[in-house]
This record gives structure tokens, C-alpha cells and sequence, in this order.
């Protein structure tokens, strides 16, 4: 079940585990942030684009009680890790990571899914990158999918009323709103994680709601740090769930 | 110089002096921080839309060191109330005061602005109201003009690299950055105002810049009341500047 350089970390709740190499993109805060931001009801259908180990369909299947989660991958060795994560965890029925480039993948129905997470690749610019084929500048850059790929097909497979959760940079929330709106994909809740309270927001978690009215709720910082080296408690709490 | 009604308000900074009329629309918290918030430089320009009792370039006048600004008002006795204040003030060689409708005032030349600044009417529903002459429904209510009429002519009026600052409700702010946007005004610096700091913010602080990349930095959140009762110290500085 394990290859040569991975490992098998406790995701600390559930009893769940998780497989990753440290040579490749292990997941941060972010994915873990942006999992405590999601809200899936009883029953639902979710889609994580760029699921990477599949941390974000292992969270969610542990806080949640959406029936069943598919994670995309374009990366094969990163799908490969995540496949056997899920059968480490023996949740093969409620999980299926599917390796597959989200540009070009069709085959789930449209307007089929209720939500969409994703934490896709930040940054914009990849033209210092020595070797793009390089796997965690795949999950950094925009190199093999951007905003506008995701956000195209979450609005195609989304249900109307169904819903979309993305962490991101904060620097790039507006390119995000207005492609959102684009999309049909209408922000409804926007929260901001600063690592201090009196510093500025290093990344940004949002809630869409595909054909919906307009109204934004801005909820209050999410702080990571009391002081320094001490988290605070919503962030234990968030970790713990 | 005062007329019935009206009174004199002291604004606990350089001696500043302002008329108000309780009966109309007073300035509130939102004037003050949009005042903290903007960044005007030695020499500039600055016209304030929708300027009420001219309460942002009476501050602004004690804040910086920016040559001349003109605030323009629609409604006339809310213009006569800033102008008197200006003359109290003795600031008529660096504040004007304009009784005009800014959808048809076309007398400030294309591209010569430094600065806009703005704390328009928040509400776009105005079905409900009765009086839709009613001053402070003016004020409050996008009766007389909108976003867009706002953005459309700052837009214009500003110099390339010329900034707007906006203050608003957060939960206008996707249209906000989408029109701003539109109108070639992208969002630089983005601040909410929350009054605990565990709930929601109420108020939007907005920095766009004309003709310029794309880049948002999200400040710091601004909390306003650190107990029940209690503002923070930066509020109290914001008030003392």
C-alpha cells in the first residue's frame, strides 16, 4: 500500500490517515480551512477539482454527511496516492478519485452535482518555473488548469442552487468575484483568514451559490495566531472537528 | 450663519467646526473611518461625490496635505449647511461646495482629478418609502443616483492612476468590484469594519485605482468596539487624528 518516499500521516480525527511523499505537494492549512468553511448536507453530491491526496473528499467525509465525493486529479501519481488513502480508510463507497484532466473530463452529467470544492493552484505566473512537468509547481501554478477552467466547469456540473467553496489568495479576489459572477456562480459568503489580527489576510475562503440573488455576507476575520507560535482556538476547534 | 433647526458640532480636531440639522442626515461612523481610510498626498485634487454637510473634505482638509477639494451635493439646503460650514471653518480657499446633480454637473474637466472620494446612499430598494423627497431617504437611498451614476463619473473625471475611496456595505461589495471594474477602476485596497470582532462585517473601506494591474491587498479586519461600549484604540485614534 506504501511505495518508496511516502508515508502514512493521522489526520487526527476519525481515525482517518492519509498517504503523502514530502517530495511532493502535501497539503496545508488551507485545504483544512477551506474544509471547516464548507457546509455539505445529508445526502449531497460533491465534486473537489484538483483533489491532489484527496485530502479535501477525506476531510469532508469525516465532518459531513454528503452520501458521496469524487476528487479529480490531473496528476497520476498524486490520483495514485489518493486511491489507496481511500483504501486505507476503507470509504471506497463513499470516495472515488478519478485521475483526469478537468479541462477535458465530461463524463459527470450537467447540472448533476450539488457542491464543488476546490483549492486550485494560487499563482498566475509560471514562466520562471525550470520544469513545469515539475508536480508541485502543477499544484502552485496555473500550468495545466486556471480560475477560468474551474470555475467553467463547476458552473457545467453544478445543479441550480448547488454550491461552490474555493480557498484562494486573497490578491486575487477580484479576478475570482467577477469570474464567478461570469459564470453564474454568485458569491454569498466571503471570509478572510489573517495569520494575525492586525495583519493582512493571506488567504481567502468563498462560498457561491449557482443562479441565486445577490447578497454577501462577510463573516468575521478568521484569525490564525493569538500570538506567536500559539494558535487560536477557533483554529484548534477547526483541526479537531 | 446658523439657521433654525441647525447646530454646531464640534469635530475634536483641529478645531474643526461643522453645522448640522437634526432633522436631516447627520454624518456617521461610515465619514469618519472613509476619512482614515484614504490616502490624499501634498498638492492633490480631490472631489467628494455626494458630499452631504461636507463632512469628508472638512476632515480631510485636518488629515492631509491635498490643495483643493470640491464636494458636490444635490440636495440644496444639505449644500447650503456645507458651505456655511466651510466659511466658519474659514477653508473657502481649499474646500468648495457644489449644489449640483452629478449625472448632468459636466464643469470638472475630464482626467484632471487626483482623487474621488464617496460615501453614497447604500440601499438600492426605495418601493417602501414614502417621501422619496425626504433628505435623509436621499441620502440613504439610491433615489437620485447609483453605483453606477458614481462609478461612471469617477471614472471620468480621474486622472490614469487616479484613486477612488469608497466606503459601503459589504454586502453590495461584489457589485461594487464588478462595476468598478467595468469602469476601469480596479480595487487596490480593501478593508471591512466589523463591530466585534466575532461578527460580521457592516461596513466596506474600497481603494480602486484608474488604469492600473491587477492586485487587491486585503488589510487587517477594523474592529470597532473591543468590549460592549468600549471602541478599540484605533478607533479612537481614527476619531483623533
Amino acid at each position: 500500500m506504501i511505495k518508496a518516499g511516502e508515508r502514512i500521516d493521522d489526520l487526527q480525527r476519525s481515525n482517518l490517515k492519509i498517504i503523502q511523499n514530502p517530495a511532493y505537494f502535501c497539503f496545508g492549512m488551507d485545504a483544512v480551512l477551506l474544509s471547516g468553511f464548507a457546509v455539505i448536507k445529508k445526502e449531497e453530491y460533491t465534486v473537489d477539482i484538483g483533489t491532489g491526496t484527496g485530502i479535501i473528499p477525506l476531510l469532508l467525509s469525516a465532518k459531513t454527511a454528503g452520501r458521496y465525493f469524487t476528487g479529480i486529479e490531473i496528476q497520476e501519481y498524486m490520483a495514485d496516492m489518493a486511491k489507496r488513502s481511500v483504501a486505507l480508510n476503507r470509504l471506497e463507497e463513499r470516495i472515488a478519485i478519478i485521475h483526469a484532466d478537468i479541462k477535458h473530463y465530461d463524463a459527470i452529467e450537467s447540472g448533476s452535482v450539488d457542491v464543488v470544492t476546490s483549492n486550485p493552484p494560487y499563482m498566475q505566473e509560471f514562466h520562471g518555473i525550470k520544469n513545469i512537468e515539475d508536480s508541485v509547481a502543477i499544484a502552485r501554478h496555473e500550468i495545466k488548469c486556471n480560475l477560468n477552467d474551474i470555475l467553467y466547469k463547476t458552473s457545467k456540473m453544478l445543479k441550480n442552487g448547488g454550491r461552490m467553496y474555493m480557498v484562494h489568495r486573497p490578491h486575487r479576489i477580484v479576478d475570482i468575484i467577477c469570474k464567478m459572477r461570469k459564470y453564474g456562480l454568485e458569491p454569498k459568503r466571503l471570509r478572510f483568514v489573517h495569520p494575525f489580527i492586525d495583519k493582512e489576510a493571506n488567504m481567502a475562503l468563498i462560498e457561491a451559490r449557482k443562479g441565486t440573488g445577490v447578497w454577501l455576507k462577510l463573516e468575521p476575520p478568521l484569525i490564525v495566531y493569538e500570538s506567536a507560535g500559539k494558535y487560536t482556538q477557533e483554529i484548534i476547534d477547526t483541526y479537531g472537528y
